[in-house]
């Protein structure tokens, strides 16, 4: 294999494949890229054996081949680059090395040979569509927060993407709970789309998906099977396997009967909860919304370094009503809050409390109470 | 006590005060700042017995008084109230609290008494001098990165600041040595300062008195005992506890027989050094420099990853000369050369190297060489 890339065009693809890599390896290859260079491109291909992303950049080709190399040490001496360098990769396969050379830099990297490498075994995907950019980083961005640590439970380790029936007629879906909280998010029904299983896809996936929904005019193509799932720009391909489990009945847990409406302007309500909570104690983080009418009074008390309270102005007409909340939830969801009001939707001090932006039904938020 | 205070005017002089409060406290008493406050200002002191910052700010002074609050819990306050706020602080001794508001919001917080709070006893100093910022933040920052980190060499954990011959006569000088590399910077000897002793100023102050001399118009106060040293502007007071300890006679390290010369392009050479390093392990980041003619080669050689090498047009007359370094030493020095081509002095491969910033003999580093 001998090649020329140009060195902002190689950063940006070996960028995307090495961060799929994990830093601890107990199987050599896995911290590799392979490298494989045909036609006028050059494919970087790094996996985890979950996830598996393919990079695919223009090359000046001169003869092709593959080769294997630390992704890590490729990606920092590229970085470390000077802009608009031209670097040639050549692999020698007799002595097992890989020589970048740009300007008067010279390296000569170790490689394993390319036959190693895992390459995702290829699958048939029932469902294919495509989505533009914005719309799936919406479903994504605004669930995640929502999804579980907790690896006992581990069908709550991502993002539930499936078709359900939205407010609106048929809809794709995101939904993510860690049972304190839950995010169900709705978008317009691609074409084809119609048929899809749903999958849990997990949450490095979801992170290394971000990476490729920056571009606003990008239209992803994304495939479902029952095991994997595949999204794709014409550069990058991501391939992961979802979660092999069940994810729970979600419906049942959010509340159709929540009447004491209030609302609110979410920054505001951000920054008095995140103000109060500064006098509590790091591990229960308890924040008491006390509602009167058109006014919220939000307090903390922690015996043991102090007490804080704080009044906003909402617009409140039910009777009154004290309800507690872990503070960090309740921060994370009002920041979902984009450009209207929050509207929090109660019950009672001990039943799930409802928030959604304005009147916007496509983004639902619950957040369960606790005992203050 | 019953103060108001611009919120703006109240974080800067919480900030500093904070940052002198270690984490992890076995002395509660050590997480406050003591808050005094008389005539038309208010003065926060936080101390960790061995530094002490007091902190200068005009207030409407209601009810003059003192009290003591967790650091952290105020500056996280303070820092959360919105811009532009009048904050009142109110101190209730019979119930043992301390009342911040501001708008609609409200704090209690837990006190402890004025007089727990360990005021560090005052000194006479021997010496008292005033230099501009610019010039002491020269000397300290272009030292401290030679700061030992080993606690057993503790005579090392600080930066050296004498009064020593330099290059044009008598010089307010600041030292850092961990064994393995020097920092000798020398600053035109302040008027009253002929006569101060030597002090070993901790690694922490120096950190703290760092955020003293932002402001290039301002003098700074410095007075020296033989055990501590004050760094004060109008509004800071910095006291801090000297290293006792004796500093080594560091004279003996500095090379003066060094011959060879080389000049080169700083930036250059420091780029070409991390590309270089690329490929080596983390602990053994050995770099060989092979010099010849005007040109450099800067290789890396590391068995298990690879191989680095790089050349680097540079002015060098002298015989061919190979010798290495750890790449992070030789990194660290070539970051502190400002505008001119660094000129490193080398003797034989065995011997200190010396490096300066082109001809100006007021800062002087000095590396060790390891085996290559």
């Amino acid at each position: 294999m001998k090649i020329s890339v140009e060195r902002g065009v190689l950063l940006k693809a070996v960028s995307q494949a090495q961060s799929v890599v994990e830093r601890r390896n107990t199987i050599p290859i896995l911290a590799n890229v392979l490298i494989e260079a045909e036609g006028s491109d050059v494919t970087f291909r790094a996996t985890d054996l979950d996830i598996e992303v393919v990079d695919k950049a223009p090359a000046q080709v001169e003869r092709a081949g593959a080769t294997t190399v630390s992704a890590t040490t490729l990606h920092e001496i590229v970085r470390k680059l000077p802009d608009g360098a031209l670097v040639s990769l050549t692999a020698d396969s007799a002595a097992g090395r890989l020589t970048v050379e740009a300007g008067r830099s010279n390296f000569s990297l170790a490689t394993l040979p390319k036959e190693d490498f895992p390459v995702m075994a290829s699958s048939e995907y029932a469902s294919n569509f495509s989505i533009a950019a914005p719309k799936l980083r919406r479903l994504f961005d605004k669930s995640k927060f929502a999804i579980s640590t907790e690896e006992t439970r581990y069908y709550l380790n991502g993002v539930y993407m499936h078709i359900a029936d939205g407010d609106e007629g048929r809809a794709l879906r995101c939904v993510a709970t860690d049972g304190h909280r839950l995010a169900r998010i709705d978008s317009d029904l691609p074409e084809g789309a119609a048929d899809m299983a749903g999958v849990i896809v997990p949450r490095k996936t979801v992170g290394e998906l971000r990476k490729l929904l920056d571009d606003d005019d990008m239209e992803i193509a994304v495939s479902v099977s029952e095991t994997k799932v595949r999204f794709a720009t014409p550069d990058i391909t991501l391939t992961s396997k979802v979660i092999d489990g069940t994810f729970p009945d979600y419906t049942r847990v959010i509340p159709a009967g929540n009447t004491r409406k209030m609302e609110v302007d979410a920054s505001d309500f951000a920054k008095a909860v995140d103000r109060v909570a500064t006098v509590s104690s790091e591990r229960s983080r308890a924040v008491k919304l006390q509602l009167d009418e058109d006014r919220l009074i939000l307090s903390v008390n922690a015996p043991d370094s102090g007490a804080a309270e704080e009044e906003l102005a909402v617009a409140y007409g039910d009777e009154k009503l004290e309800i507690g909340f872990n503070a960090k939830y309740l921060l994370e969801i009002a920041s979902q809050v984009d450009r209207e009001n929050a509207v929090f939707l109660f019950n009672s001090s001990g039943d799930p409390t409802l928030m959604r932006e304005g009147n916007d039904l496509s983004a639902v938020y619950v957040v369960m109470p606790m005992r203050v």
